[in-house]
């Protein structure tokens, strides 16, 4: 499939384009404080992200659609370019990726939660109390050693992080159209792992074995003594970024979800980051030698999940000081946005539109400070966020003109 | 196929409702002076466009799609409500309608310019040296007389402005993928002419055998001694305006080009203005004639394309000045837009919106002037370019409503 086709018959100057640094504040968005009636972002002091709001164009960016909140795999998929819906991928294939395992086409992945169960087999806690890393990996090394899968079929289990594990089944036949057995709130038991589609049967059948072996094996353990499973997903590769775009891309994050999404469609991981301070230093170690660099920073999210508004106008304070060193690279194109809200007042992903800044020679400027008031009266009205790629390559001078 | 299939479920009401002029001033669109901070139609002293914008729907037009710049012929059937993805149509093609050739379906064209070759058979100028209109006929006459068609295909050269010319082909079997010979910048060879499909493999064969001849033929001109083609197309007809909207259509444009759009999609011609006061003239004269007009204006793309701020800013205030005699028709609706942006800081087309103005009884005005910042925070929002027939035949309360 060339670029082009994949661009609905347009096509790509070359690859003597511009370079592009796409810069993710995951969960940028927010909503106004009732006391000041500013955002998060509008309310943080960012005095560098104003400034490079002053020479750029400005706008929303949906995610999804209309009142559509987009997970943290089809956000970014959908900035890349790949609509979710024509791109589906389940969050356990990210998971996979995301720590480093080398999945193959075929291979069937999950996430898997540690969780409570009380003596009646009902869940009291979904995430087992949050056990630390060190805790997580030593309940995931019992499960690994404990358990016999089927002889055709080869298990892996890799601790992600405290509750979060990652399931990945290889062996002829796997199928991943199975339901979650999360029952996404306590005093429920787990549900039956079911297959909908025929297809799936034989997965749906090898899980179900595998979870009740985890529960014998887990019994004796005060808290981790159950596992539940979501986000099944079947490996297949995408289109990579250089085939559809001509770009070279390099990831720099310092989360394995955002490395997995970026590694579905191809972007080099060159290095893990361990804070915000080490993901620039990476980007400048490395700018150079690629076309594209998606640079991921958690926080804003976090903060936002937790309700902390102040928390999050900090994070965004924080990205603000480092800045500098990123415009300092030069790109051609510098990119600012968010793959959701997290509107620190609703507490989770919202579907509200993201704030967007697209810094280039050939922008129209409308504002001198980065907010969604003034995005919402920016040049660029609302983006799609598949439409994303496509405003990044015509402002790195990469596209053709579509007809003469 | 009926209009209201044409428009997805929308109905026409009838022939009654009102008379739209849409003017297109070519290449609208543009980037902020550094030194100002204004575009060209911003820095552009229009009185009689901001009188109008006083009493206008405003917004951005968005002539393709997000980052994608649109070519003339794709910019104007997007205008006309003619999705240029649903209604592709080559170069060749636009450029035989615009010089008044009477294509028949299933001929092909395309456009074949005048260029200069060296010894090695590569490109040192690929425009000939911009020969006038006198020598570009001469060489092409050369050429008629000089070259051999197959047996089974009728050839026709038709020169058509300075270095540009038109190839039509007419036989069984012809097919127009294939594509150009163009390499798009000088110090390279032409291009083989290839077909991308084996269907059009014939017409490949045919017209490599005429541009071989074409070189023997002008071997000893100094200048224009080969032709590079490019634009290959095939002639099918589109539903007519009248057909799809209940819209007798005429066109007032100087150059063939958009003419030929504009017979595409059966506007009718009355005559070729050769400046712009002979272009109002033309409009005046046959005023109450049609229900819809499309009025074209060339030059602010050209000193666009130039890099001339001051000469694309001067250009609009020309426009600026005629523009009553237009508004004194007292059409039902008057739109001002164009067909894409021709920033003169970029100096080519790009992919920017275009300010669009809707006057109509029916108007939420939002600003007293006729620029980039005022339409970005007008009425309309970013429209794409496709949608603005809707809205002018809603202006013109020609449409239905949707539903009971």
């Amino acid at each position: 499939m060339t670029a082009s086709s994949l661009l609905g018959g347009l096509a790509l100057r070359g690859v003597d384009g511009g370079t592009i640094i796409l810069v993710v504040l995951d969960g940028l968005g927010g909503l106004p404080h009732p006391d000041t009636g500013k955002t998060e972002l509008e309310s943080a002091v960012t005095p560098n992200l104003d400034a490079l709001a002053a020479r750029s164009s400005l706008g929303l960016l949906m995610p999804a659609a209309h009142g559509i909140t987009a997970g943290s795999g089809p956000g970014h998929l959908s900035l890349f370019g790949y609509d979710p819906l024509s791109f589906p991928v389940g969050r356990g294939v990210l998971s996979a990726l995301g720590v480093g395992f080398d999945l193959q086409p075929g291979d069937v992945a999950a996430r898997l939660n540690l969780a409570t169960l009380d003596g009646e087999g009902v869940v009291v806690d979904r995430r087992a109390a949050r056990p630390s890393d060190e805790e997580g990996r030593r309940v995931v090394g019992r499960v690994s050693r404990g358990i016999r899968p089927p002889d055709d079929v080869e298990v892996t289990l890799i601790h992600e992080k405290e509750h979060r594990v990652v399931l990945i089944l290889r062996g002829g036949g796997l199928r991943a159209d199975v339901q979650d057995t999360d029952p996404q709130k306590t005093g429920l038991a787990p549900l039956p792992v079911t297959a909908t589609d025929p297809a799936s049967a034989l997965t749906a059948q090898v899980v179900q074995g595998l979870l009740d072996q985890v529960r014998e094996v887990l019994a004796d353990e005060p808290r981790a003594n159950a596992m539940l499973a979501r986000g099944f997903g079947r490996f297949s590769t995408f289109p990579t970024f250089e085939e559809r775009y001509g770009l070279r891309a390099m990831v720099v994050a310092k989360y394995p979800m955002y490395r997995g999404v970026a590694r579905l469609v191809g972007m080099a991981v060159e290095g893990v980051p361990a804070d915000n301070e080490e993901t620039v230093a990476l980007l400048e170690r490395h700018y150079g030698s690629c076309d594209f660099y998606f640079v991921h920073f958690k926080d804003p999210d976090s903060y936002g999940h937790d309700g902390d508004f102040q928390g999050k106008a900090a994070a965004i304070e924080a990205f603000d000081a480092l800045l500098p060193r990123i415009a300092d690279l030069n790109p051609d194109v510098l990119i600012v946005t968010g793959d959701h809200s997290t509107p620190a007042l609703f507490g989770e992903h919202s579907w509200h539109d993201v704030p967007i800044l697209i810094a280039s020679p050939w922008v129209r400027p409308s504002a001198t400070e980065f907010g969604e008031a003034a995005c919402r009266s920016g040049d660029l009205g609302v983006v799609p966020g598949k439409a994303l790629m496509s405003l990044a390559l015509a402002h790195a001078v990469r596209l053709e003109k579509y007809g003469a």
